[in-house]
């Protein structure tokens, strides 16, 4: 497994502020690695709201059927977050697991079982000994703190090779409001819940349905426009809790998603999303080009969404951004499998605003020296036009390396 | 590029007879390669019908938009193939370029332009200089002879790294007829018509209606049922030609899909597809390992295809068998993310017939030591049981080394 940090990471991260009624923890379990935190506890006050969107995957974790079972709550007290086992496809032993983990952060907390929210992500198929959490949960419920983000982010890495957060402060009402967002990627990355684990938290008080209401759209056109490598993990979880705390310094209560005094959060919001998003892109498995895929003049938004993804989950179109090779006649290829409504003779491509491609054919001024040296750039456009319609989309990517390769035929091992 | 011999390639090529009514000759017309041949000339006698299957892609190649038009008048009497160039994506210059290269071997064979089948492969969106095949097709038509069938599928090859022939005799009523196949991959090979180009020849004389019927029928669970990395080609073009000659030594002509007669027929066709097709997963660019996947217990067969078909597309599951490693995990996942009916806590996997996963969880007797050894044979069968109903369906495939990366981050330079 590689351990070198992806050249596309950010040069720095953000200062993460404190949330007014969240504190954290991490600690060493010992769950899989050896020498580094895996267990993520996370404490919420009473009066927390929570809203969660999760994998597509038919055949889902035990930590995403318990999430999505407590949802119906409305309210969270506690989020625990493993890495190294997944505690997918575990059967039965699964179920109790979790039930397990619950019980003990319930202890832990002094809240109920249902109020415990769960996410472990690492290898498939493992029973997750949650005996491993006695104690150590116990002992971050006393120690937590409200800092120390990006420490809890680096708790839930996997093959990530650097931990990923992002924060926002704005107005709601006349009150300020933070945001503070963490993820984790960086394989088994696909739409439908395109990121493995996020967790989001806030101070603004907004009731549950309102938050499940932002996630869902905040969601579409950040986490879902996002693929590695078109596998949707079977753990996919996206959850955000809102404690409320703001309310104390004058934000109001929102209890309608269509509150107008939830502009400037929505955006704010959005853009934590989108910010993070996009670092599980730049930390794709392998990755050492970001790729941002442009469809344009589609029929509709879903048939660019289409077209977008089957660009971006091309093996030849990204073996050849891999090879800095502005290859268009992938591009077109990936078009004309998409299924979607495409005229050939239509069709414009260009990489990094170099138009390559126009009306069905290679663009009569292209110049193949100034797209290679466009190439070179860490972050590729493509940007394709299909002059049928008004439906636009972009999609976030990386390119397909041999490290990729490497990374993924030596996981388990 | 590699240019190593697959480790998976079949140890021998079968001795190709001669097909009464076919004659072929190849030629280095410099298309691309050097040191090479690169243009295949198939002529066929007076009589002969055709059949043929194409890529779905939305931008197919222009000559995949030329046979498709020529298939109307059900017969034949030459098959231009070239590689090197796939004039596909060349716009109004490519349809010109058909239509020369079409006039060019019609004036050289003596027949109706109409009557000229075209198939290009290689690079997408570069012009094909049509006056190429000026001269070449004219003296190919002269020195045409019966055999060399290897050597015409030689003249087809891209990166393939073994030409692909398959032969078959069988009886039509008492009269023996042959059946020859050519093939070439080997990247850019999903399902949808999944070979770039494949030409089936046969003595035997049946009505274009019925060949076509035939060729719809088999390539369903031959090519169609083959993925090398999921990206279909612009270019993927499936013929048949029947020359009927079979006639004179009291073969039957059978106009009628439905005539018992076919039997026997119709197993050795398919048997020639299957094998050509198991061949192109043999030839994927930088297979190491040859992949059968068999899903069984689904809902219906084409349940059964969809879910092997996300398996075998799974850069996750394909990386893990590079690495010999029985990731059942990322089986799991493929077949969560595949959308089908599908019930964890039902599920069975196999490989190499070690059960390792049983009802949702570790099998109890797996042993792992047992099971790596398993996952170092050249060939590895992955067997998932849903449980569910009686739908089956099996896919062929290879694995994703980083050879593939190499062969396609280096393809047009």
């Amino acid at each position: 497994m590689s351990s070198a940090i992806s050249p596309l990471a950010p040069k720095s991260f953000p200062d993460m502020p404190a949330i007014a009624g969240v504190r954290l923890g991490t600690a060493a379990a010992g769950i899989r690695y050896k020498n580094r935190t895996d267990v993520l506890l996370m404490l919420l006050d009473k009066g927390t709201t929570v809203a969660g969107v999760f994998t597509t995957s038919k055949c889902p974790s035990a930590p995403v059927e318990w999430c999505r079972a407590k949802l119906k709550g409305k309210s969270a007290r506690a989020l625990v977050v493993n890495s190294g086992n997944a505690n997918a496809f575990t059967g039965k032993t699964g179920k109790q697991s979790t039930s397990l983990t619950a019980d003990t952060a319930a202890k832990a907390v002094g809240c109920k079982t249902g109020e415990v929210f769960l996410a472990s992500t690492g290898v498939i198929g493992e029973p997750l000994d949650a005996r491993k959490f006695n104690g150590v949960l116990g002992a971050l419920a006393t120690e937590a703190t409200p800092e120390r983000w990006l420490e809890a982010a680096k708790a839930i890495m996997t093959t990530d090779t650097f931990p990923k957060v992002a924060t926002a402060t704005v107005k709601l009402g006349k009150a300020s409001v933070i945001i503070n967002g963490m993820a984790k990627g960086a394989g088994m990355i696909a739409p439908d819940m395109a990121t493995m684990l996020s967790f989001v938290f806030t101070d603004a008080p907004i009731a549950a349905p309102v938050l499940q209401a932002l996630l869902k759209g905040g969601v579409e056109d950040t986490f879902n426009a996002v693929t590695i490598d078109g596998d949707t993990s079977t753990s996919d979880t996206l959850l955000a809790f809102a404690t409320g705390a703001a309310a104390t310094k004058g934000a109001p209560k929102i209890s309608r998603a269509s509150d107008p005094r939830l502009k400037a959060f929505i955006k704010a919001f959005n853009g934590v999303l989108a910010d993070l998003a996009e670092q599980v892109a730049r930390d794709g498995e392998g990755a050492r080009k970001l790729v941002e895929i442009i469809v344009e003049g589609a029929t509709t938004k879903k048939s660019a969404r289409r077209i977008a993804m089957s660009i971006a989950n091309s093996p030849l179109v990204k073996t050849a951004i891999a090879g800095e090779d502005a290859n268009w006649g992938r591009v077109v290829m990936a078009v004309g499998k998409a299924g979607e409504p495409a005229n050939r003779d239509k069709l414009s491509i260009s990489f990094n605003g170099i138009r390559v491609a126009s009306k069905g054919a290679r663009d009569p001024s292209y110049d193949e020296a100034e797209v290679s040296a466009a190439m070179k750039n860490e972050k590729v456009q493509i940007k394709v036009a299909l002059g049928l319609g008004k439906g636009r989309d972009r999609v976030l990517t990386c390119d397909l390396t041999k490290e990729y390769v490497a990374i993924n035929g030596d996981y388990r091992s």
